[in-house]
């Protein structure tokens, strides 16, 4: 029930022309200028055009004379996404870390850090310093390298304000209305790229989507396993934000029986009993290396699945609970949503071997729709770096809605 | 993150301009054609031969000269949404009523109608017979007075199949597996419009959409209030339907300690503390009128209404318990799906002065983003027909998405 698509202006829609034709490339794959004229019905004087502009604008770049593909394939000097020119960057704060990630406009990694960090205790405007710093870093870095920067995005735990860059919320890392990007521009100074905040299991969710979506699913949710707990949806293949963005808000419902205090103040809070807090709680005592914010998170996991392969049986009997509190939120949003996948990252998709399969039993036997709905609970691949790539993706994504934001010179 | 949008050939991309004039003609009212040529980007040229195809398929109707509006305005012959030509029939079968609604193409209600009926008591076959003369009765007083009917949607509560036209489980009307369309396909016989099943509380989401959407509203969440409760999910102004059409099942849910055995076969099911069953229990004894499947559902209803009016104790107190029950569902959804509206219908919408203050004010407490995430719980305003009003606009959507499909004649 959409309403028309109306162009209504020339340069509208030759920015519209050139994004279809380099989504195109992104998704399709090099090919001929004769090839995108057919694919995309436009004149082939007109994508001569849109050619032209975006090779000059360093969005794309000549490839290999086209090959047969099947009998229909004609040959051509083929074009495809040129990844040297322009980046997107994704930047996290997290309960325990400051992360970085950088991808170029042909999605490869041209970046990647993270540094522990006690984000809470330091406060926000330290923890600011010190994204700024990480961020300022490598924005030098690349544009040293030729490359432009397309867009920063940030992100936070918690409910986070898209429009004015405020994170509203953020019980574990205990901020309330932080005007983080405000923050960031003043840090960076004049001369920075477009910053925008966005919450961290969205971030998460469109990094999955990107290989979920090549398999042709349009519809899953993407379950953050960090100290908090959210969930990004992705429905019909579009990010589910809700009316203010705070969608995906379900660390705070109550699903487990329990008492145990949460950050945001209330008991029995569903993160309690499956977050990372509650991992450690479980499998140890505080004192013991893996609670330590000072190492590196990945180090501290590492540890705790080192423990389980050993069978030791506080460990294993702390990822049995996990599993057991997890199923229930799990089924419930296969309910709602009918997802094809719940992807899980963090935690759950590091300890995935001791989970997987208990967890997809019980989900089975509670969804109410046959088969559970088709739903498959699958490990998340991208590590700790899911929601910092899908904050450099977001970014430029910014550049594939719209190549000529991309097409004028850097600002420093 | 979407593709392009490809045209790949003359004739799809004339039924989407077709398309484009018919929607812009419905959401923004009647225009001239100089003004559509403005409003779409479309050649005067080709808005001149779109509305005389339009003309000649008697989907829209010459108007009035066009006033003045404003000083862009410009005088001219306007072109308008023929109400008389196409409609779109919605029926909907539930636990103890049958019922089916018509709309015309500018969405007037052209035909309404509501059997009391055991749907349970009387098995599929029944049902269906008594659905199909419905149907096909007013398909062929609609034809009678000239019009053509572009569709028909079944609704049905449970899991339904889009693609099979099969309800594959709906407890409360004890169906599983069965092919309602081809059901309703044969009974009807050759010659019948196209025929869709969809959910009940989809289509109920849908009808409420068409008010929402015009004052801005893009992501709403609509509860039905029948002896089951299901909800339909608009997010981002699409509707959520999953991936294999079963997003929206909360009835199962268990959110609230009960014991309550469930038509489903389990206990303590969330529809079991708040459906129409939960409601009846809690307010009479059997025998009493009120749970008579055989009284029209609307007077058992308006009998409950009055004895609450006339301050029955019994009947308050088992409103103050659907309440109660209720918030925490609602709270739920807010947190996953951030909506603007939540929009109560069946009985909670009839009952709505003994439940809105106390849920909205229960859902305030709960739901974990600011201010509620500015969810606004309200009461449906379209009563028990808003899952048949909803099925037939589904009909008449098609229409508007190609135009051609309602231009050539009935086969009949």
């Amino acid at each position: 029930m959409a309403g028309p698509a109306v162009a209504r202006d020339r340069s509208s829609s030759r920015r519209a022309n050139l994004g279809m034709v380099l989504r195109l490339l992104r998704d399709e794959g090099p090919r001929s200028r004769a090839r995108i004229s057919e694919d995309t019905g436009l004149p082939k004087a007109t994508v001569s055009n849109l050619t032209a502009e975006l090779l000059e604008g360093r969005l794309i770049r000549e490839g290999e004379a086209e090959r047969d593909r099947g009998t229909v394939g004609r040959p051509g000097q083929a074009v495809e996404i040129d990844g040297s020119g322009v980046h997107g960057i994704g930047a996290e704060i997290n309960v325990d870390y400051v992360s970085l990630l950088a991808l170029n406009l042909k999605g490869e990694v041209t970046a990647e850090q993270r540094i522990p960090f006690d984000v809470r205790a330091a406060g926000p405007d330290a923890t600011l310093d010190t994204t700024a710093q990480l961020v300022a870093r490598e924005i030098d870095a690349l544009r040293r390298d030729g490359g432009r920067v397309a867009g920063v995005t940030l992100a936070t735990p918690g409910a986070t304000d898209l429009a004015t860059g405020t994170v509203r919320f953020a019980s574990n890392i205990g901020w309330r209305d932080v005007p983080a990007i405000a923050g960031l521009r003043e840090r960076l100074g004049p001369g920075a790229p477009e910053m925008h905040l966005e919450n961290d299991a969205k971030l998460g969710a469109l990094a999955e989507y990107v290989t979920a979506s090549a398999a042709g699913v349009r519809d899953l949710v993407f379950v953050t396993g960090q100290t908090g707990v959210g969930v990004g949806i992705i429905a019909g293949g579009q990010l589910l934000r809700g009316t203010r963005g705070h969608a995906g808000e379900v660390g705070h419902l109550q699903l487990v029986p329990s008492e145990q205090l949460c950050a945001c103040g209330r008991r029995g809070c569903w993160e309690t009993t499956i977050g990372r807090g509650a991992l450690l709680r479980y499998a140890a005592d505080p004192g013991d290396l893996v609670w330590d914010p000072m190492v590196d998170l990945e180090r501290r996991l590492a540890e705790l699945r080192e423990r389980a392969r050993a069978g030791d049986a506080r460990t294993l009997e702390a990822l049995r609970r996990i599993g057991d509190n997890l199923a229930p939120g799990l089924a419930l949003l296969a309910d709602i949503l009918n997802p094809r996948l719940i992807v899980l990252g963090g935690h759950f998709a590091f300890f995935g071997e001791y989970l997987l399969d208990g967890v997809t039993a019980r989900v089975r036997e509670r969804v109410m729709a046959p088969d559970a709905g088709g739903c498959e609970i699958v490990l998340s691949g991208t590590g700790l770096t899911g929601t910092a790539r899908g904050g450099a993706l977001l970014a430029l994504d910014a550049v594939y809605q719209d190549p000529t934001s991309a097409m004028t010179p850097d600002r420093h």
